[in-house]
């Protein structure tokens, strides 16, 4: 009944409701629902959109509102026990704008990001927004998690390129069209409070992003470290020769590039010398002026003189390039085809902390995992923000890691927040993290996000259960 | 009576009453509020700031939150007819961290901007935040506010700077410590909520600020322009050459240099050919392997070879450099100090449409100020933020654009709001900018910023009489 009034909306094949047509819209990266979805609705524009909104408001029915769907959260799924309609933003699929003098992009909700990257450097820009493989995520997605990646260090979140949002409302009133300001302070900043709400206060539309200028040239290294601490150390070093070139500073335990190695059947190791830790270091030069090559050269004999490094090697062509970052995605592709459980995490602590987080977990995680557990700690060091995973033992069944996981997941989330982290540092909350996340808020936060919650959605319209338990 | 409540938290020598010394408090770098205040309670700590609202609210006496005083907008300043307690955060004197591993500095909110920029650079680091002369604000009240200025081209505004905010809720209830994190996905960021709220949601005591690599070069120059079109024509030049390395670029409107060497008795104009537009611009390395003056001076000469400059001059020296940016700061100074009245505002509009906001206001100023009046543009041209200040005919009277001046800011104001642009760029709305923020607001945008208000602050405590009509 609800289909058919949406189908008025949105047009007949607007609307999926066949079990075949709906199996794509029942996981995410992590997460599945083998049912709850009454139908799949797919906007066209905004005013449909709005339109949807109403109707499923009138037959008090709740909206998930889903983007690529490659989300780590569940937060584009119905929870247990739900009826809902899923709103895909699959058709909302135009780039409005493409000003490099202004300096503005906006697209749609439905864009993917791999086709927003590619409008900007059609015209010379960069987006500063970049996942990985992830890049068919799409772009309303992003904004609406705050998406994060390899490029935090230089770019920011995915919050920090929006200059404005569209929105539809609870009540299907529409906050548009999205802001192209680079400075404005009038009122509060709605735009910084939908970004990141994970659908629950509105539904984006629409988008406005910062262009940025593009990397004319890029240094690409790979380097072997004794400790994390180190590692820090290497990061202050290349900062100080390279400034704010430094677009990528990841950390890769020698664990995860085993298990790497492993799935992928492959037994050469990157660098010459095994270490416990590997470094991947990336910097990008907006300027042809910039002596990128030589400079990186030079930190990196620095680097090996004061034995902050161990060992090391500079890619020498974008083919090695890639083969170094193959290291880093490689774990997450690993992650993702491996054919046994594991346990996942996406903490984040201050920088400077991030030495005695890694000490700390791995201390904790002798006692708390299964005996033969491995702990694969990897991410994005130089935003403070490790992903700490365990695995169960080499070719041992995963069975007793699965019965433990809430306890060891809440371990790691539990230090990280000693140490004055996050329970969640780009993948957001969904409804995977709802508890971690009440343990996180303070009494007065909680109070604030509830309330803010119910000034924009009293009747819990949109996404209900998602980051509130 | 409240003052005496007041005197039991924060000790007598932290109330003041007498006259005397409530002068300093009532005015603002453009408001005056002759009366209002009951007393000016400074307390020197958070939990002394929760105690005094506790006692306040206890009361029903308003708080109006006070830091260095150096606003445009009366935000500090009771609005007339109330009667208030001004809580300054002159006490608030703490740099609590500064951590150059982590690359975050902490500070509570009655440190100055000088202060924090100054415990910046002596770990080799910026705070990325600038607006000038007016150093001697606080860091809470650039937070509260959220303070653009010279370099949000490269940094962004004040909200940019933030990882963390510390803040007393109207219930005394304290948001603490400040986070420290690159990256957190946990619910609704109330951070940004906060940033630029005026003193409306919260009061800031403390503020976390990411540091970054601070430069070790500059290359200033000043160029002559035809036109706004050609000084964005420029800019896409420059950024071409030297990427993100361009932090300020700065357009100076003939009448705007005319009035500041008027007012500095100078008769020398800063460059040989006059022109009717001057374009500032400046760029930083933060790698010394960035060859920055070499590539300058190829961009200028680029840049007079494609006609897109007219003349121009490379500051070889810092005191050069100084010399260029007082004709730029020299227009603030002199209008500071300027004996007659003037029309403010401080309006944008997005990037590309500056050359027609700068056409349309002239024109439309040609119509509206009274005869012989003189319009002055300049401003942040790379963040399409152009402030427009109208001045009474040279030697004549000030009555006639007195007479007019609500007129002449609406008109300019929604000239900005037909290209898409807001009526408060950096200043922020205080209590001078009511209606223009009104006439500004969708009715959504209006409703939601109202409900945040509520949610935080139910009984208006805090700095009634701001933000909304």
């Amino acid at each position: 009944m609800i289909a058919d009034r949406l189908g008025s909306i949105v047009g007949p094949g607007g609307v999926l409701v066949a079990p075949s047509d709906l199996a794509g819209y029942r996981a995410d990266s992590t997460h599945h629902a083998p049912d709850g979805i009454l139908c799949v609705v797919r906007p066209s524009d905004t005013a449909q959109v709005a339109a949807v909104v109403l109707a499923c408001r009138a037959a008090g029915v709740p909206i998930v509102p889903r983007g690529g769907g490659t989300g780590f959260g569940g937060g584009a799924l119905p929870v247990p026990g739900q009826a809902v309609v899923v709103l895909s933003t699959e058709r909302l699929r135009r780039i409005r704008l493409v000003d490099p003098v202004g300096d503005v992009l906006v697209a749609e909700a439905g864009v993917t990001l791999h086709e927003v990257q590619a409008a900007a450097a059609a015209v010379g820009r960069t987006v500063g927004l970049d996942h990985g493989g992830a890049g068919s995520s799409a772009i309303g997605g992003n904004i609406a998690t705050n998406a994060g990646g390899n490029n935090v260090l230089r770019y920011g979140m995915a919050r920090d390129q929006v200059l404005g949002v569209e929105a539809v409302l609870a009540d299907g009133r529409v906050l548009a069209p999205p802001r192209l300001l680079r400075k404005c302070n009038a009122g509060y900043d709605l735009r910084h409070l939908l970004v990141g709400s994970e659908g629950t206060l509105a539904i984006v539309t629409a988008v406005a992003l910062a262009l940025r200028p593009a990397p004319v040239a890029r240094a690409t290294a790979m380097l072997g470290v004794a400790t994390p601490r180190d590692a820090l150390a290497l990061l202050g070093l290349v900062r100080r020769e390279l400034g704010e070139a430094v677009s990528a500073f990841e950390l890769i335990s020698r664990p995860s590039l085993l298990f790497h190695l492993a799935h992928a059947g492959q037994g050469r190791e990157p660098l010459d010398t095994p270490t416990p830790w590997l470094v991947l270091v990336e910097t990008e030069a907006t300027s042809r002026h910039l002596a990128l090559s030589d400079a990186f050269e030079a930190v990196l004999e620095r680097a090996l003189g004061d034995g902050l490094a161990v060992t090391g090697v500079v890619a020498a062509s974008e083919a090695q390039r890639r083969a170094l970052w193959t290291v880093r995605e490689g774990i997450a592709v690993a992650m993702g085809e491996a054919k046994f459980y594991m346990v996942k995490t996406d903490t984040a602590v201050p920088i400077g902390r991030v030495p005695d987080f890694v000490d700390r977990v791995e201390a904790a995680m002798a006692a708390a995992a299964p005996a033969g557990s491995r702990t694969m700690a990897f991410g994005h060091v130089g935003d403070g923000n490790i992903h700490v995973n365990v695995l169960p033992p080499e070719g041992g069944g995963d069975s007793a890691l699965r019965e433990k996981a809430p306890d060891i997941a809440r371990c790691i989330e539990d230090i990280a927040l000693d140490l004055g982290g996050t329970v969640s540092a780009e993948h957001g909350i969904g409804q995977g993290k709802r508890a971690a996340l009440a343990r996180m808020l303070s009494v007065p936060e909680r109070d604030l996000m509830r309330a803010v919650k119910t000034a924009f959605d009293p009747d819990g319209l949109f996404n209900p259960g998602k980051l509130f338990e």
